[in-house]
C-alpha cells in the first residue's frame, strides 16, 4: 500500500517553495500533524536547520509542522515511528550518500511499502526510482552505492529540459545524456518537467499536473505521456 | 616533464571535430606520427571503432595517424609505449570506470609524468584533475573511485556555462553546483569555456584561447582569469 507524491521540482518559476503543490499535499496529508523532513541534500549547501526551517515555513500555510530527521537521536526510528516523510531537493549524491551513511534506506523503503505517506521533490524523488544515475547533479560526494528505493519500476530525470533548438553550447542535450544511460542501463526513465508529478497510489502511478512527461525505453522511441495517465500502461 | 593540452570541448559550434585545434596541436604534436586514442567516454554511446575512425578523420589533416587503445592486445603497453595519447570526450563515469577496469590510471599518470604528450578534451580534460566530482555527465555507470590523475592541482568543470539571466528555470546552474562541492571539498575548480584550453608544460599552467576562464575555490569569490595567464598564480 504505496502512498507517494514524486515531483520534479519543490518550486516552480515565479512561486513561492511548494506552493504549486500545496491545495494537493493538504488533501494528500490528511490526518497527518507532523511530517519528518529528510535534508540530507542540502541545496546550494544550506544547512540542516536552515533547511528544515524553510520547509516548515511552507508546511505551516496547511497547518502541518516538520521536524528535521537530524533532530532526532535516532535517525531510523524517527522514519519508524514518522506520520509521513519528506524528503527535498539538492544534491543527490550526499543525499544518497548519508542516506547509506545512516543506514535509512532499507529503513525507509520498509517504511513506504507500509503506505506511510511520502513526499519527494527533485533529488528526493530521483531515489524513488530504481537507482540515481539519471540524476542531473554534480558528484560533489561519491556514495557506496547509486542504488536507491526502487519504489517505482523506473528512474526519475527531475527537471526534464527539452533540447534549446537554439543552443550553440556542445555539451550533451538532456536527452542524449537518457541515451547513454540506455547504453549501460535497461531501466526506463521518465522525464519529468518541472511542475509535473507523480501520484503513487498502491501500484498505479498516475501523471498529475498540466504538462506531458516524456519515457525513454531502451531502444525505442521516446513517447509522450498525457497527464492522468497511469505510467504501468506504457511501460513494456 | 609534462606536455598536455586540457580542451573544454573537441568542437566549438559550427566547426568540424578538432577543427579549431588543429593549428595548435600541428605545432604540439610535431614529430609524431601515431597517437594512441582513448575511446571509453563512447559519447552518445558510439562504439570503440566508430568514435576512432572520426578521430582518425580529423588528425589525418595535419598527417598524424590514430590507433585506438581497444585496438591493442595490452591497453597498459600501448599506453606505455606510445608516441603520444588523446582522451576523447564523452561520458566522464563510463571513461573512469574503464581506466579502472583496464588498471590504466597509474600507468597513464606515469606516462604523462615522463612527457609524453598528451591531448584532453571534455571528459578527457577532466580526469586530469584531482577527481572527476565536477564533471557535468549523468552518472550511467558506477565507477570504482571519483579519483583521477591530478596531473594539475584542481578540477577542471569543461563546458563551463555562465548562468542566463533569463532562465526560468529552477534546476542548480553551473556555479550553484561548483558552489555545492566547495561546500564537502577543497580542491579549487576552473570552469573552461568551450573554446578555451589549458597548456601545461612542466609546471606551467597556461590559459590558452580567446575567452577567460572562471576559477572557483572554497570560501572565495570567484574570479576570472585572462588568456595567457599562469594558472599557478592563482592558487593557493
Amino acid at each position: 500500500m504505496k502512498k507517494m507524491i514524486i515531483a520534479s521540482t519543490s518550486t516552480v518559476h515565479g512561486s513561492g517553495p511548494l506552493e504549486y503543490l500545496l491545495p494537493t499535499l493538504e488533501e494528500f496529508f490528511k490526518g497527518v500533524d507532523e511530517i519528518v523532513f529528510i535534508p540530507y541534500a542540502r541545496p546550494s549547501g544550506v544547512s540542516y536547520d536552515e533547511y528544515t526551517q524553510k520547509v516548515s515555513s511552507a508546511f505551516e500555510k496547511i497547518d502541518i509542522s516538520v521536524k528535521g530527521v537530524h533532530e532526532f537521536h535516532n535517525p531510523k526510528e524517527a522514519v519508524k515511528n514518522a506520520q509521513a516523510i519528506f524528503t527535498g531537493g539538492g544534491n543527490t549524491f550526499e543525499l544518497v550518500n548519508q542516506l547509506y551513511q545512516h543506514d535509512l534506506i532499507d529503513t525507509l523503503k520498509n517504511v513506504l511499502e507500509r503506505g506511510i505517506p511520502y513526499l519527494g521533490t527533485s533529488a528526493g524523488s530521483n531515489i524513488c526510482g530504481v537507482s540515481m544515475k539519471t540524476t542531473n547533479d554534480m558528484p560533489v560526494v561519491y556514495p557506496p552505492s547509486f542504488d536507491t528505493l526502487a519504489m517505482i519500476p523506473f528512474n526519475i530525470n527531475a527537471h526534464y529540459l527539452d533540447p534549446d533548438p537554439n543552443s550553440t553550447h556542445m555539451g550533451e542535450t538532456r536527452e542524449t545524456r537518457i541515451k547513454e544511460f540506455h547504453i549501460f542501463n535497461t531501466t526506463p526513465v521518465l522525464g519529468l518537467r518541472e511542475g509535473s508529478w507523480l501520484e503513487v497510489i498502491q501500484d498505479a502511478i498516475k501523471l498529475k499536473g498540466s504538462l506531458t512527461a516524456r519515457l525513454f525505453q531502451r531502444e525505442k522511441t521516446p513517447v509522450e505521456i498525457e497527464p492522468e495517465s497511469d505510467l504501468g500502461n506504457f511501460l513494456s
